[in-house]
């Protein structure tokens, strides 16, 4: 029996569109290498102005304008169709982040089917995740109990951490790996960042590193 | 006769690896689809810091640990051997960036020829550019004239742009296209930033675009 690999850390925010880019391809790449990949959600938010002290990416004369255009360039090339219009105003990443987090304690397999479902209904329908009915249906849609949410929300169990409080620990973890963008990849301690650097994260797989 | 392609844009800062490592690839990549490079100075310091308003990458958290290691990562694969510590205080971009535009107005491949020996010996040789007698060496090599360049930068002739206010010009002009980092490439208005987006640089001349 072969060793088993490493797995391969991605670290995504539902409002990046490179970060929904990435999850279209990111466990297909891994897959071909015998990598898994766990899925880790985070905050640019709390990465880029916070942690980083730095302007959000879309106000920065020139580097804005370019990263727009790039975004768009990456999709028309891979034949993602955007129901959002890249320039408009982030929608709330705190819902989907906290009920991903959330879904990551019951099963990682169908919080994973979650996030699709969330980064679909997000980029290409245009949807506002912060709906709580939109919420429901995609929650149980990936088979999980959106009541055990509801209750993970609204419980008082000092010894049970909110959906907030689960988010909030793993934007701190993934601050303390290091990572401060979306999408963000480890393995083996290995950081590449943005979807840019897949193809290189891919010969590193392939190559075992260099 | 085939029509001849549009010229490729070449914008580097002699002090940034990345433009360094860009330089050693990007002519032999247009090649490959009959584009011919136009190099261009331009100074990081002043489209991160001053246009764009923000820290020299070195000093943002978690980024500027990220960006060296990425830096040597990328050494170690391409076999660039770096005499010069990446973490170490950068040299004073100035001085090789008003010869090289100087350079320009005499003699473009001579100018690429000093370009490269310039790079050459900043980041494998870990020497100092900012030194009069090594810049007299490397004009000479390129089969440029350095007491022609003395005398440009002597020059009280209010028709005569001296080098300092040639770099000037062409830091303003970059910006004006919206260069914002080094290195950064332009082909038929396209704009393309970053030694990692080299790869589809070159999909987009082999493609034609997309």
């Amino acid at each position: 029996m072969p060793a088993l690999r490493p797995a391969l850390d991605f670290y995504f925010d539902f409002i990046s569109p490179f970060g929904y880019f990435a999850s279209l391809r990111v466990d297909d790449l891994a897959r071909r290498y015998q990598h898994q990949v766990r899925w880790h959600g985070m905050l640019v938010g709390v990465s880029v102005l916070k942690v980083m002290g730095l302007p959000p990416i879309p106000s920065i004369p020139l580097k804005g304008a370019y990263t727009l255009h790039d975004a768009r360039r990456y999709a028309r090339r891979h034949g993602i169709l955007l129901g959002r219009d890249l320039a408009a105003p982030p929608g709330n990443p705190l819902a989907p982040g906290r009920l991903f987090a959330w879904a990551q304690t019951i099963h990682a397999d169908q919080a994973k089917t979650l996030a699709h479902l969330l980064f679909d209904r997000y980029w290409r329908c245009n949807e506002d995740l912060d709906n709580e009915a939109l919420q429901a249906t995609l929650t149980a849609e990936a088979g999980l109990d959106w009541q055990r949410y509801q209750a993970a929300v609204q419980t008082s169990d000092p010894n049970t951490p909110s959906p907030a409080a689960l988010l909030h620990a793993n934007v701190q973890a993934a601050t303390q790996r290091g990572v401060f963008g979306s999408p963000f990849f480890i393995v083996n301690n290995e950081p590449f960042f943005g979807v840019e650097k897949m193809e290189t994260l891919e010969d590193w797989l392939n190559a075992g590193g260099w």
